[in-house]
């Protein structure tokens, strides 16, 4: 399933207490890849973002990303960078590429040092695992609270061949996009064999960022270690995309990128379902928006979710307190095809059928604010005891 | 207890299915008071918040408010404001009173119409009951998720004579201040026999909210109801307060509003204890209360007080993303007198200390962010199992 000239694989390394945890992951391209990136827009920024930020900035092509999990080197001052710095170079020794060639994330613990002595020790076992391709070790081996593992595919055809587009994400806590800047809010990985300039794969990486993992709130916690990395390494040899063929590729981005963030919605800490809330015919694009993050992050609304209960006052609520100017008396809600609330007042409606609905594994909830032509969407998913229980008790 | 002149009680009139549950209070004053309002700076603003608000605008004084619990009378449209005049209008008639001397306030579930009938029907028991002065019996009529009643006290000396203020407040969820407007996050009726004019004791209201029920959250969202009301009416017969009697009355209305405010979020909805969020040395005073409110607000860091977790990178990562330009080289985080991280990195501390100071029913922490002389604090709660219970079910 890897686009041609990627491996890939993961083990456990020691970071993680259980033996049977992996916890370090290794991607890597035979052949030198350009490579866009999307970092966290919190002003806390971990040591590994600080790295890939600086090297992106300065080296044109990468071969490897290096990523564990169980220990986040965030907050961990200049020795987390040497750290970051030491665990990339080493990386490449052991492939025997460039010293700059390796990008690196991490995921975990926020203020504890990163353990570089066990994961030095595993680099060479984890560089001879990597020709397996074993997409779901690695992808295993960077989740923390994930319950399972995010994986998306899409081939699509070209002018001249055929190009793949592979990613993977991680991320299930401390999930909500920073809706300013360019960054993104979990790790994810997506890796291509398309041929394609960086300037335009972060250009297609950014749009596609936008409709995805900017889309997507578990908990409203922008975290400080927040990767995405797209390679392009070329090896669909398909040469210079025209212009139907960028569009495709783009839609490819898209389609993978969506996936994985709805994946992440859906993994939700201690989640029980995914809400896709969309907000239509509004007067600007950015007050859909804001007044779907409003409500993608309410506590009340996202209980309500958890218990099936149609509580549609608590949305309004979360309208009303969004600071997006609107008609809450032109205001509509729909829980799937069921119209709760008209013109901002309520309407009699079936609640055992809107119960029906909300029992469901993924609610999509409609609001309609008849004020203009704009919309925008969102992924979110409930709160539920098990929320409570996996965070009450994390670093322990 | 009650200042002089005032006189009130509760009842259960039928909104309530529990015919145990009081769901109707009136508080009373003999003379016309002044009255100080603050109301929901929420976009949907229920119907008695609307008609008090055109009342205080229209008219100089009020003998009464009547309030209940059960239904919020909210997002009701024109029925609902229609249902508000008459309820006041009513109640204004059964006291023998100019029939625009009554404000109201309402909470409960949004969308439901007030069950007008039999609150009418309640109003002449409710009218005999009050010279009683039950206070306890009024606050519990307003009490929705409430665990306990909410009563602050307070008696100062003046120049010529004694001021009493009298405080109730109602609130547990659906509790988060707006922080830009003149409006407040739950129902608070606070009564007092001062002798003070209209302006001066809004002014000093909205001082004491500002320290007080806007430095509050429970769960982030802000309610359609949020109504704070302020009267007095003379009764004390101290005469115009001077300077320092006027900052005495100051002091005495902000002790009030705080303890009250502290109850709320001590009794938030399945809350276990109580957290206080300083943050000194800031810059300014609006980057404190930001953060401060970034980190009340984070439902990783309210799980992690939950579970006992010193987890102070949790905190670091709100402050992070919370829109504010700090150095995080320079940040030191406290739990109680420990710290925990210095200069935004991990220090060896005593966990077991730690976890000690997190067991108890009242925890403080202390963000430092060494870079001005700029503090604001913050009151919230932990976010626990009984959160979800209470509020997967509330309508039901």
């Amino acid at each position: 399933m890897l686009p041609k000239g990627f491996s890939c694989n993961g083990m456990h390394s020691g970071i993680a207490k259980d033996k049977n945890k992996k916890d370090l992951a290794l991607f890597f391209s035979s052949v030198p890849a350009v490579v866009a990136g999307m970092f966290t827009g919190s002003l806390v920024k971990a040591a590994p973002v600080l790295t890939d930020i600086a090297r992106l900035k300065k080296y044109k092509s990468f071969q490897a990303v290096i990523a564990n999990s169980g220990c986040a080197n965030a907050c961990t001052g200049q020795r987390g960078k040497k750290d970051a710095e030491y665990i990339s170079r080493e990386t490449a020794n052991n492939l025997n590429i460039s010293s700059n060639a390796v990008l690196v994330a991490s995921t975990g613990v926020i203020g504890n040092f990163l353990p570089v002595d066990k994961i030095v020790k595993a680099l060479p076992s984890l560089v001879k695992l990597i020709s397996k391709k074993d997409e779901k070790s690695a992808v295993s081996s960077i989740m923390t609270t994930d319950s399972f593992a995010k994986i998306a595919y899409k081939k699509i055809k070209v002018t001249k061949g055929e190009i793949v587009v592979w990613g993977c994400a991680k991320g299930a806590g401390m999930i909500h996009p920073d809706l300013k800047g360019l960054h993104a809010t979990m790790l994810s990985f997506i890796l291509t064999d398309a041929q394609i300039e960086q300037k335009q794969l972060q250009k297609i990486t950014d749009t596609a960022i936008q409709q995805s993992f900017n889309c997507i709130s578990v908990d409203g916690d922008t975290s400080t270690n927040d990767t995405v990395l797209v390679m392009a390494n070329g090896e669909s040899k398909t040469g210079k995309l025209d212009k139907k063929d960028t569009e495709k590729f783009q839609e490819a981005i898209n389609e993978v990128t969506l996936k994985l963030a709805k994946m992440i919605a859906k993994d939700g800490e201690g989640a029980t379902k995914m809400i896709e809330i969309s907000v239509v015919n509004a007067k600007k694009h950015e007050d859909a928006e804001k007044i779907a993050a409003t409500i993608a992050t309410s506590p009340l609304v996202k209980t309500a979710f958890f218990g099936s209960d149609a509580n549609w006052g608590r949305i309004l609520a979360a309208i009303g307190r969004s600071g997006i100017n609107i008609n809450p008396d032109k205001v509509d809600i729909y829980i799937g095809n069921i119209i709760t609330a008209k013109d901002g007042m309520a309407v009699e409606f079936n609640e055992k059928k809107a119960k029906a609905l909300l029992d469901k594994k993924e609610c999509k909830i409609t609001i309609d604010l008849k004020s203009g032509k704009q919309w925008a969407r969102y992924y979110t998913c409930d709160f539920s005891y098990d929320y409570v229980k996996v965070n009450g008790s994390y670093r322990s």
